[in-house]
């Protein structure tokens, strides 16, 4: 049975395209690995190599992003979406178990995915609040801005917050922080918490400077149904040493036990049975990054293939409209319109006539979006690019 | 890149064998799906193909286990653990939807999955009893038995239960109910929920009889990661029917989005990132096991495998030791250990010799198992029962 393919050039939002050398090995290994006569989705989630790829994986990420003593490495089952509804009530935990009281969790909400992580505390009943929406500052109501520092920071002096949560680059919208705000990182009474499911391991980031961090796998790291942690061993602490009754009384919802990131450690991600055949892929994926020159180059590349497609719009700002603010356009998932939009269906067809698929854009913004997550390559970008100048000089 | 592998005899508990064409064509797959130059998990779970597998999954288990059209069927990520641990809130909810007041969720204890299934419930402060433990009953006080109907129907008449929970087989104890207790299943006024991990789809049940099918997909149907639900369609409208307020002043806890029954079945099991290669390979143990004659087939070699491995053990009983009752023995996990244990390292040892791996007992009970899952083929079973008869013969 072949395992070839040409090389494939999908833009879509995730699940994303993952390296060909990675599928390959991983296909080769899904029916036996290491000679074993077995499948590395066919072993006790406790055996030795399953053990083992959890700590390669753990191993290669500390790698990769550098990550200090001073933070945890973990996995979970889920995507997102279990992600940010399982960290509020750990983090509401840890701050119980550090004051003693209960915090308010603060959301910055910058598009679809911070506004649906906020959505999802005050279902669960938490005390939740919007720092700021972008939405309220930006001009034509609508998510495509980040507000400067200064015009929010004040709402955050002297209140109590157990943590305060942002997305780091909002997928659907095409809105990417250009810097974590300054007013978070140096206040040492708040965690920050933020979602990098979209932009993890795209450009090199001081892990220091978070509190948790939280992401889904179908994007960068690999196939969907695990989400990465990285977290500070002091709230860990913090978490283990609240309080039940007090927990209890301040009427904070229990967190389940699958989700409960104290006993998740303590049993090395594998507490619930975690797929090891897709975190064996998250790792050959570290693997091959690690291979390539790591973070340095492959923010290098990023930059390069960000640069050459909004250039490549913006040259034509009387055919393509792009809707997000320069300063935090994203690198990843790069939005745009045609100005003529019923050219859209033609603009897709032609896009596929040349292999270049998964460029529509999400059903509730509409327009198009080319995510240029890792696995897609310059040269593959080059071709898109390429594409968007032809197809723009044809139609104008 | 080879695909071949020799015919695994792996008796792992999970994450278990499967069948090698199913990794086979998974593998290819994964690489490139019906030539679409991408793989199965690269692309959107709301795209075209994503959703034919889901509806394809949906269809081949409908078929495969004669689910009648009272009952949805869903999947969600997560194994056995994700799933008792969402399922009181949901069925809690159901409950008030139906009554408008607060039920009690019941457990039958017969095993460790069971236990922890409600310490889970009890974890969640969710208003629940334990409605047996057999190990009252059990001569030894341990798990290895389970008591006649007649012993406990008592206890739950009259009581208003939201459910009543089962773990239909142990995996660890090897205990597995040899039919559905009468007095739930004849009761209307209750839904019997339960666990069937291990030992779904290892033979025909009457899947009406059931309010709630939960099972973790790494034991019989595939990889670990994500978990199938049959539930009864009237249910799932009691859920979505039960009053915010009401569930709020009874203290009910909110279920985690990802997990809330009604908006995984409306977004048609892609709320939350689906993992999709992992239920394409679901779908194809399933067209698998339709193509060599579905569950009838299935149960007359699943019921050979285990008749054959405890005549072989039965025959030895002064080397042999079954802990658990006759009436209850797992078809699924063959527990037993040797009467003289200094023999144990050299028993898995010699069974390695002969590729018959996964022996050893789970680490709470010692001694060995034997996991006979669907992919275990009756030839395989057969070198297992060879190697314990000598070895029996040898050491006795």
């Amino acid at each position: 049975m072949s395992l070839e393919r040409e090389e494939p050039s999908h833009f879509g939002a995730g699940p994303a395209q993952l390296p060909t050398c990675v599928l390959q090995q991983a296909a080769k290994d899904l029916v036996n690995y290491k000679n074993l006569g077995l499948g590395i989705g066919e072993i006790s989630h406790r055996s030795k190599d399953a053990t083992q790829v959890i700590e390669d994986g753990k191993r290669h990420l500390r790698e990769l992003m550098d990550i200090p003593d001073t933070h945890e490495v973990f996995f979970m089952q889920g995507g997102g979406t279990t992600g940010f509804s399982s960290l509020g009530t750990n983090l509401l935990r840890g701050y119980v178990g550090k004051t003693g009281r209960v915090g308010t969790c603060g959301y910055l909400v910058t598009g679809s995915w911070s506004e649906k992580a906020f959505e999802e505390a005050q279902r669960l009943r938490l005390p939740a609040e919007v720092v700021f929406d972008s939405r309220e500052f930006d001009t034509e109501k609508k998510f495509g801005s980040i507000p400067e520092e200064s015009q929010w920071s004040a709402r955050v002096q002297g209140k109590k917050y157990a943590y305060v949560y942002l997305c780091e680059n909002e997928t659907v919208h095409g809105v990417e922080w250009p810097q974590l705000p300054r007013c978070l990182v140096e206040d040492d009474d708040v965690e920050l918490v933020a979602d990098l499911s979209s932009d993890i391991l795209s450009r090199e980031i001081d892990v220091s400077q978070y509190g948790v961090i939280m992401a889904g796998a179908q994007k960068n790291i690999g196939l969907a149904g695990l989400t990465v942690y990285i977290i500070k061993k002091s709230i860990l602490k913090n978490i283990a040493a609240a309080d039940e009754e007090i927990l209890n009384e301040l009427g904070i919802p229990v967190t389940p036990i699958a989700f409960d990131y104290p006993t998740v450690v303590k049993n090395n991600s594998a507490y619930n049975t975690i797929p090891i055949f897709t975190l064996h892929v998250m790792d050959l994926v570290f693997q091959h990054l690690l291979k390539k020159g790591g973070l340095p180059q492959q923010t290098i590349e990023n930059k390069q293939k960000a640069k050459l497609l909004y250039e490549a719009l913006d040259a034509y700002p009387e055919f393509y409209r792009l809707p997000v603010a320069k300063n935090c356009r994203s690198s990843m998932n790069v939005v745009f319109t045609l100005v003529d939009s019923s050219l859209d269906d033609q603009f897709l067809k032609d896009a596929a006539a040349q292999r270049l698929t998964g460029l529509k854009g999400h059903r509730s913004v509409g327009g198009f979006r080319a995510s240029l997550y890792n696995a897609l390559t310059v040269a593959t970008v080059e071709r898109l690019v390429q594409f968007v100048k032809a197809f723009a000089e044809e139609h104008k």
